[in-house]
């Protein structure tokens, strides 16, 4: 069975990836959840080369980085990409767009699912980065018809922006109506409820994750327990 | 046929990675080389959504981001990837971790293929990339045989470090015998002496690149013409 190695599932944006796609195509693993931690270096080396989340286990193969991890897996199951190769491209162009992009809404906007936040003074080139992000989902749930990114599935393009649907809810982030109803469609896969109730759930704070909301944000309610 | 959009041989390191695969795949394409502007955005809109280098063209189909070219790619011609899996796992692995990783190698070492150049209190983060790339290198060149990094034919993983070529030739940048070994030869590749030998006749300056290799380094000789 594979392995995936996550951290938090409050802060952990690049784990609910891999998590979110192996839960909506039904493939069994085991989730080992490890704690961030002041450094983490150590024993996060332990599962992977890189000391980050995701790494996905297969036996001994090590699968580190999400994208890889889900090229890994559309090898061995369907429905991973979009069967049709027009969606299959702009999924795989979009999916590689978000894996190398949308730094400033990444930094700006930090995932933490619990909270909800007040922006103050974002820099300019955040407005740009959700206009492009904006336009980049209304090209696909229209050129392939809906209501997910790549058509009428839920693929791996669909697991890449993921995050991005708790940042719109934690920062209220104002985007098109298309767009809206995507976020609010992401938000409501039990999937992603799962998720979010368990990062509710977790004790546990880490330093450098609840400074980053400081930078950009002022936090105006916390769902989180204790 | 294939028309691949690029910018300046001298700077543009991500159009390096797919101009390189098909060169060394001996896949037809037209070069679509794009000048460097202070503000290229409008130009660069013309053919890519991101207003960035790489862009492949295949008829009607657009394909944006240097990944999902080599994705693209890899479902039309045989050899992008390794036939090995656990080759091909270690590939796309180890490019996906170049694709969203390496930034202080990336932003320190600025590719300017046709520089020397002395670096100048580089931060730390750059010994601890250079020390993690040798490692991700001695892996792949131990496991699969060499003499590329995933066995005996060069793939896409090879065309994505091979930027790092030339910014260790440019910059002088100590790495342990076998990856420096593994950079000869990339640099001693026909389509790179090519691609290089381009650079250097390239007349065209482009401000902003310039000046990003006098942030942490003095140029020591400049091979260019003009
Ligand atoms: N490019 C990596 C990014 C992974 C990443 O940055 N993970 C973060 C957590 S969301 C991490 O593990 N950070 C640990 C650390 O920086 O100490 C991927 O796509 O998997
Ligand atoms: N993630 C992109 C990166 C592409 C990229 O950053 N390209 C640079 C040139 S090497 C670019 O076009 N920059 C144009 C600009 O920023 O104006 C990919 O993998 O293709």
């Amino acid at each position: 069975m594979y392995q995936l190695y996550i951290a938090n599932k409050n802060y952990s944006s690049w784990s609910l990836r891999p998590w979110l796609l192996l839960q909506q195509l039904n493939i069994p693993f085991a989730e080992k959840l490890q704690q961030f931690q002041v450094d983490n270096y150590d024993n996060f080396r332990r599962f992977s080369p890189t000391a980050k989340v995701p790494c996905l286990h297969d036996g001994n193969t090590v699968v580190w980085e999400s994208l890889a991890i889900v090229e890994y897996l559309a090898e061995r199951h369907a429905g991973v990409w979009p069967a049709d190769a027009a969606a299959r491209n702009y999924a795989r162009c979009a999916a590689s767009e978000m894996h190398a992009g949308f730094s400033t809404l990444r930094n700006v906007c930090t995932m933490n699912c619990g909270v909800r936040a007040q922006l103050v003074n974002p820099p300019p080139a955040l407005a740009q980065e959700l206009s492009r992000l904006d336009e980049l989902w209304q090209q696909g749930l229209n050129q392939f018809g809906g209501p997910f990114l790549a058509g009428p599935d839920f693929t791996a393009v669909d697991a890449f922006f993921a995050p991005v649907a708790f940042r719109v809810q934690s920062f209220d982030l104002k985007l098109s109506a298309n767009a809206m109803a995507y976020v609010k469609q992401l938000l409501a896969l039990p999937a992603m409820q799962a998720w979010y109730q368990a990062a509710l759930l977790e004790s546990w704070r880490e330093p450098s994750h609840e400074a980053e909301i400081g930078l950009f944000g002022t936090i105006t309610k916390d769902y989180r327990q204790n």
